[in-house]
């Protein structure tokens, strides 16, 4: 009746932007996506179901939750609780080894880590499907973080034929390479990634973003499979911006750079041309920017982007593996 | 065989990006473009037609002319030499009333006085139809300032069958607004227009804004027509940032703005959210910021935007009226 798990969060070089209801009335995300699960930003999670509880209740860091990640949480249980034919309550408790709210989706490591946990602690198996259905109620990217390496998530599609898929394209042992996540602000975004999803297809771009990816996403692979950086990094920031790109098209735009954004961008586009630096930047729906180098080269191109104007921390986080058990609980 | 015009620079709402060739190989955008013509970014320049002559000689602002800006001017004189079946050169001399290459079309408002200026001195007519197409060889925006107030410029289509056309949507008289050119840096830009119209079809994204343009120019026309500022504000910072969303996803991808570029917008939307003036962003292929405001408020405006990081100088140039003659020259 007890589990614990643990899980990264990941960064998509491919991302998802735009969401849909499917027929339950659920949103699902527009276009599949692939990501880089992480080492270092990883959340414990640990998950008890007991008679007698008269509510779900849950801890971040030894806090209470506040009250909308509370609500996300309560919809993962219901959904455990109706796989697992159950009624009792839970007790959570969750730790992020890293700064909450900072650039890093400690959604996806919190909810992928939940998902575990809560899947054993109600005594059903680690079916793919349901774990991946599961991990999705509290955050669409969480899915990615179940497995370690390079995760491409397909949602279903529309007309409901092709089922959600995860499919892991290669192991973290595969290729390991570095995410400098270069904090900012450690401010709450005004339009949060949620509302933000909503607003996409009032973009005039979106369509023409959507009908790119294909191709983009079997350009990303075949890179991830041949160990290619410069092509690798090249269709990331390429995605980076267009995504970014329909954001701000969106009405109203969604602006989410902020100056030091910008310059930050600049800084990492001048390290690789003039110093040949292998460094290539994504930007999620927030200020800050990831940087994907190699552990190599990770402390010098960590070193000259600490003195880019705004850069406020740099939080260094190799390729990691995959949602596991924990035989250590939080309580 | 001498002849002096004035012409303002202008301010598009709506921006034509990317080019196609036409069946004589010249250079045609693909989509419709409106915009305001100026006031004090005014140019002044005198031709004159003189047998005897080796060839064409062009000063800016008493300079020689460099290169790439000869080689253009003569683009524009052989076509009124073909038009007026004459063979002589020409002398030129060309004076800006405000700083070149600082954000302000200085290409648009140069080369609307040369056009009107060559063709008088050639002792052509000025029908409009050889007005434009004298012009647009210098620069394509530069047929806009031929008109004076709001002016908009459909090019031919691809299939031959509409020409080009210009019209005035309204007279300066009918509506009094302010371009207030925020100058961040003088600094040349990486990349250059011309270059960067090529690029545009390799932009996944284009096409949803060519598509989108006939319902935007449709509303920003009706704006003017009812001197409704907040939904022509709207429409041109969507426009602008659309138009940014193309050029950051072609490939390469064209990144205009700097780090204080996004500090002024910022500045811009907390103006109007927070003190309520009534002041909308605009960028043209590079850093700088147009802020478009009503006179009465382009004092209080521009005060509060010089305060932001990376302001250099700010330029006030109100709705202006088209080109016209000049009696005295230059020289």
């Amino acid at each position: 009746m007890k589990a614990t798990a643990n899980a990264g969060s990941n960064i998509a070089f491919v991302k998802y932007w735009g969401v849909r209801k499917d027929r339950r009335h659920r949103l699902v995300p527009l276009n599949p996506s692939l990501s880089m699960t992480l080492d270092v930003a990883r959340t414990t999670t640990t998950v008890e179901f007991l008679a007698g509880l008269r509510q779900d209740s849950c801890t971040i860091n030894d806090r209470p939750a506040p009250p909308d990640a509370l609500e996300r949480v309560r919809r993962v249980l219901d959904r455990i609780r109706a796989l697992a034919h159950r009624k009792d309550f839970a007790r959570i408790a969750s730790a992020n080894h890293f700064p909450t709210s900072a650039g890093i989706a400690s959604s996806a490591s919190g909810f992928a880590a939940l998902a575990l946990a809560a899947s054993r602690a109600a005594g059903l198996g680690e079916k793919q499907h349901n774990l991946v259905s599961v991990a999705v109620l509290g955050s669409g990217s969480a899915c990615r973080s179940l497995y370690g390496g390079y995760v491409l998530w397909s949602p279903p599609d529309a007309g409901g034929r092709r089922p959600s898929r995860l499919r892991q394209v290669a192991c973290e042992d595969h290729w390991q390479l570095v995410d400098l996540v270069v904090i900012l602000t450690r401010e709450r975004k005004a339009v949060s990634s949620e509302q933000g999803h909503l607003l996409a297809t009032s973009s005039p771009l979106l369509k023409g973003r959507l009908a790119s990816l294909n191709r983009l996403l079997a350009k990303v692979k075949r890179a991830i499979l041949h160990r290619d950086l410069p092509t690798l990094g090249k269709c990331l920031e390429a995605d980076a911006l267009c995504m970014h790109a329909v954001m701000m098209t969106s009405r109203p735009p969604l602006l989410y750079w902020e100056p030091a954004t910008l310059a930050v961008l600049k800084t990492v586009q001048k390290l690789r041309v003039k110093r040949g630096l292998p460094c290539y930047f994504t930007i999620d729906a927030g200020p800050n920017i990831h940087v994907i180098t190699t552990p190599d080269r990770a402390t010098g191109v960590g070193r000259a982007l600490k003195k880019a104007e705004g850069v406020r921390e740099i939080l260094r986080c190799p390729t990691g593996r995959g949602a596991f058990f924990v035989e250590e609980p939080l309580f």
